[in-house]
């Protein structure tokens, strides 16, 4: 007999509560899904399942594209749409307000015949006028790519406005709302866009391993075009159309369990119904704005009105340690938070609250933890003032 | 395909916290337990586990007796032990201080000569001079039956000095221990325990359904003498004597899933280490004392010092009700916490920090939400003020 | 970081399959929703499941009276039948056709009057002739206890026929349906009972730790008659009458995990269907008696028509240890099956069918794996015979 | 309250027995690790899971070289490890003996200067001699791709002749040891491997979703010499190198779940003992060749020394079709198996024994269920034989 299975420390903090910027925890019917038996991905139950999940996945985003399954978290589906929709004689252009805006630029490069970066601060937003002004100097512009919730900055770029103008001036949309999408609502119709790439481990609960896409006609017919698009690659969208159908082949093995996770994820969103959910998020972040901000933090922000109701930015304190902090909130009280990456690192600490970790009580722990290590670091955090303002802000009118 | 498994609801306040006075939730790893397969209870592989959870309750006493597992929740412990140890011409003093030594008399009364109730008031605790007292004035007092942690109270009575009077005037002792082992220091040896009642929904963190018995040699040699001690019945204690010997027949099935699950939660007990379990518990019932006070509220126990480290009982503000306080915390905040039973109904709320919910957060969320809830009922609670008051407590030396 | 789970060894024989007389396993389904988080029985999601539970156990009877779960073993619900309806003056009428109903007697004797054992052989079944006969010679009986399935000889009593006959007489009748509830059709109404115990162990594919029982109005009123009825006792049915109902308290603490498995046993049970989960039993059974005698083995019963659709005893052949062949079986096949109990110790070998293991492939399984220990034994077994046998047999008509 | 989880039907077939080519369905122990919390992919506790899993697979691989782990099934290790290792200058040598050598070519293709494929027929193996031949012919071969188990034929090339000699002439080897990894005895060290990618879906029993990979630091330098190695990209290696250790970033999120099933089922691995585990493949493996024998189908290999241990091919019987014939097997008799793919498709049917899969009782159920196919489908298939010759060869001297 044997013990095979490693298990969380369950010492000094008791139970982790995971209030990062994803992935974010799952509830306790997400995790029953993931410990199913594993089938071979032609079981004709894993077939219906497959095609459950693409169904339920079409329905939560809710535009007349379809919904496609990539197998592998979801850098790949970013990847993957850039690899497969930008042509070798594309103009690009690709708004930058944070981390990831920049990031894609890479990609972008590596396909199109030129990326026009759209930069602004990391703490701000990318106005529609900017846009519009943007493709009235350069008409030639195909492609426009845009991150709706900048994770790393907490912030979300106007996407409602943007889609329209882009539309009007025949761009395809392509944007990442990875961190966005099940927290607050999206429209692909509104947005006119092309592809929508998403995953399952931010508002939806589920585990990392999976990209999530929504694909418009228009989308498939460039990506038919591309004589580049990938195919036969791990890269490829296009393998990928329609293998929820149960008379059609899968490329290669889907990730069974991972989507035996995600059917059960979107379910659960479903069932909640968006609009409660998305309610859910705009609540909590209020209250973690309110809550970090008595506690004595900055938000990183510029604006308010451009917080993402998923993630929540702060300043870190001069001369303090993001990383201690974190390490610290961790170690004491349980709560696990994210700092900032690349350009931001060691910038900003972020509470997340995205679908599990959407709840009243998760700004009063972040807030709390946070608090704590503050202290430990001499830095005097007001926690029982920032539990208080979390408190206030949660009962406010949205 | 067919959906066969209710889940939580995840609506408004995301997880639950339980942080009642029991069942207390149960960690990652013994879920993980309670999830294997079913096993028949003759598999080879179910004797070994049972004989492997006997020998890990034999560890986790420490005592020389013997560990027995019962097949059903506590109270099953209780009565049987009652119904097994306390003969027909026995003269019984029974240790009243709360609502579960005046249930004990109860089943003392259908099985002995006599019962003599020692009763202090509900707030309060057993001295040892009271026991020395009542043995000089009844020599022929022959079992004393006590319980340690009056769970309804939140009080500890202190066997370890009443055990050792018991064993002077030649009397025997059984303790209910169930709210108190696991997250208490208990010694056997020091309280010359004839039986002690423990389960696994307190402070291991395990289901409820079994009940643990501690049974010195000498309380199975009175089970044997004593004729009416049940036998072929499921209040037997002696038909399990030794039902862990994997030559010896069960008296009947054992619940197999809860044992997968006790296993599971002694070894971590013992992985943990019983002294850090039991300083964990300190500090949190430290934290929840002094958070409940700064929020506003009384302790229960008259005096600090007889305060359990597993679960604290406040009063109920004067004009308040405590079922629609508990509602509301539940309903708002996720947090689930007990009431009071019996005589203490309507006058008591209680905070539980027992096993896995014995974490440094614990007091932090039911500081929280139980403010929330005094507030909605028009009760100026100090929300901050707990909160800074729990987090001060958690640092204070032993 | 440790290791804190034990888990079942997948060496040599990998999965076990469970094809005993019960426990008998568990559906993926049912196992997710015993790992489901524990949560304190007054949480309100909780007191909701157990009403589910219970509204759906009374669906499962299909009778007019009450469901009501005892938190105990089946052995439990049988004792505390024993205990609660039959009074001090009653006399009883106890069917005895196997290990079961002599074990009864047991307990009928310590509460009744007087105790009429109706015994036939242990593979036989009584006949309504021998229960109409029993009431002619004592009109004074008042309680007719009876096993449906007498799980250790694999036989069932025609309850359907000696229920009526009870009736008419002025009997009330107790029934032990716990191998056969879920696994064959039962009809409170034509068995016009007083009181039907089962348990989720057999054919819901539960795991063992309760009691479900079924008490007629005429039941509770009986034992609300008799004094001697327990009351304050993990023995009391009475204590637990309307116990699912929200603004009712529970007696004690109930086994929450295993209430959680039970409603999901019980969903699947109503959503499969009951006359398509008997048609199944029907089949497996058949194969099962017919692959055992082909490979060379004898059935116990008397006559296949009293045959058990739910557990199959043979007769171990002469000269063998049917506890050395169950112990290879389950070595070197891993499939587990049963021996026979007390009277029946050494002279049977029993294949379950019950609930997840009537499966068309388990009396295969049963077949190979028996085969090939009465081989090791020296008994020449014809598995390819006995395989086919059990096919032919699962494709007859019924 | 809500129901989320959807799972198995449980109806007439009972459980499923998934003998496939893989998924191979997992232990309870994988499955308790799948559905463990899905905690922060920079949580201390994940990072040092990762950092375990890595351990232990470099541990199994039990070569000099590097463990390397990938986030999505192993196709993406496939043809990463092209991308990565074979530069626009190198000539391929790409060793074809079934469908899966024939794919790698065209990978292959995509980044070589040349690809010579070796190829023969699909029944076949590749030799050593063949391959002298080949780098005598062609000196300026530089990589040289194989496939160790050609899944769809369920046949082994002979890696451990092959290997030295592509070191002899200064070659770099590239294994396909997905489907015998974990089922049969790898040596990294006898091969002269440069890169082995495998998956944890097949012989480890876990979930699809990740590839493992061996290299070597030959392939290192070489990779990092690569202009043209993909960085940045879902495709790179280089990106993950070191990826465990606790003081890097990981490139993106790792899959979380799949980490925690995968270091899961490294430890079952291990515990077990690698040359138990193989020794179990074997004996299984020749149970499936000889039961499908005499059950009357060919096997598809076209000599018995060439077949895997991991996966046996038969041949269809002419004028059936497969698809229908597995169909019905998973149908009536719950067991699911594999077909033929691309050029195979419809030729083959194949039995898995992998893994958990790989069990004594495995070959029975493949047996059975099939002739039982067969039978419906008119072929006089030979079930009772075909049961007797599995078990007879079960117990043959390696």
């Amino acid at each position: 007999m044997s013990e095979t299975v490693r298990h969380s420390e369950q010492g000094p903090t008791g139970p982790i509560f995971t209030l990062s910027a994803g992935p974010t925890g799952a509830t306790p019917a997400t995790l029953a899904a993931l410990g199913q038996p594993v089938l071979y991905h032609y079981d004709p139950e894993f077939l219906e399942l497959y095609a459950s999940a693409t169904k339920l996945l079409h329905q939560a985003f809710g535009g007349p594209g379809d919904a496609v399954i990539l197998q592998g978290e979801s850098v790949l589906g970013l990847e993957a749409a850039a690899a497969s929709l930008i042509s070798a004689d594309d103009v690009v252009l690709n708004l930058v307000s944070g981390v990831f805006g920049k990031g894609f630029s890479f990609w972008a490069r590596r396909y199109a015949k030129e990326v026009i970066d759209l930069t602004v601060p990391f703490n701000a937003s990318i106005t529609v006028a900017q846009v519009r002004q943007a493709f009235e100097a350069r008409p030639d512009i195909k492609i426009v790519s845009a991150v709706h919730c900048e994770t790393p900055s907490g912030t979300i770029n106007p996407i409602d406005e943007i889609g329209p103008v882009v539309a009007e001036f025949g761009g395809l949309l392509l944007v990442d709302a990875v961190s966005s999408f099940g927290g607050m609502a999206i429209d692909p119709a509104t947005w006119h866009a092309g592809i929508i790439v998403v995953g399952p481990q931010k508002c939806l609960g589920g585990p990392p391993g999976l990209s999530l896409l929504y694909v418009s006609e228009e989308a498939w017919q460039r990506m038919g075009q591309n004589p580049l698009a990938p195919r036969g690659s791990i890269l490829s969208i296009l393998d990928w159309r329609d293998a929820d159908r149960v008379d059609r082949l899968f490329p290669f093995t889907p990730s069974v369990s991972d989507i035996n996770a995600l059917e059960a994820c979107l379910r659960q969103y479903l069932d909640e119904g968006p609009p409660n959910v998305h309610a859910r998020h705009r609540r909590v972040a209020r209250a973690a704005r309110a809550g970090g901000e008595a506690l004595g933090l900055s938000l990183w922000a510029a604006e308010r009105a451009i917080c993402s109701d998923t993630v929540t930015a702060f300043q870190v304190p001069a001369g303090l340690d993001e990383r201690a902090l974190r390490a610290d909130a961790r170690k004491r009280m349980g709560v696990m938070l994210s700092g900032g990456q690349a350009e931001l690192a060691g910038k900003i600490i972020r509470f997340g609250h995205m679908g599990p970790s959407a709840y009243p009580m998760a700004p009063v722990l972040a807030v709390t933890a946070m608090g704590q290590a503050l202290r430990s670091a001499g830095f005097a955090a007001e926690i029982g003032a920032g539990v208080e303002a979390a408190l206030a802000a949660l009962d406010e009118p949205d």
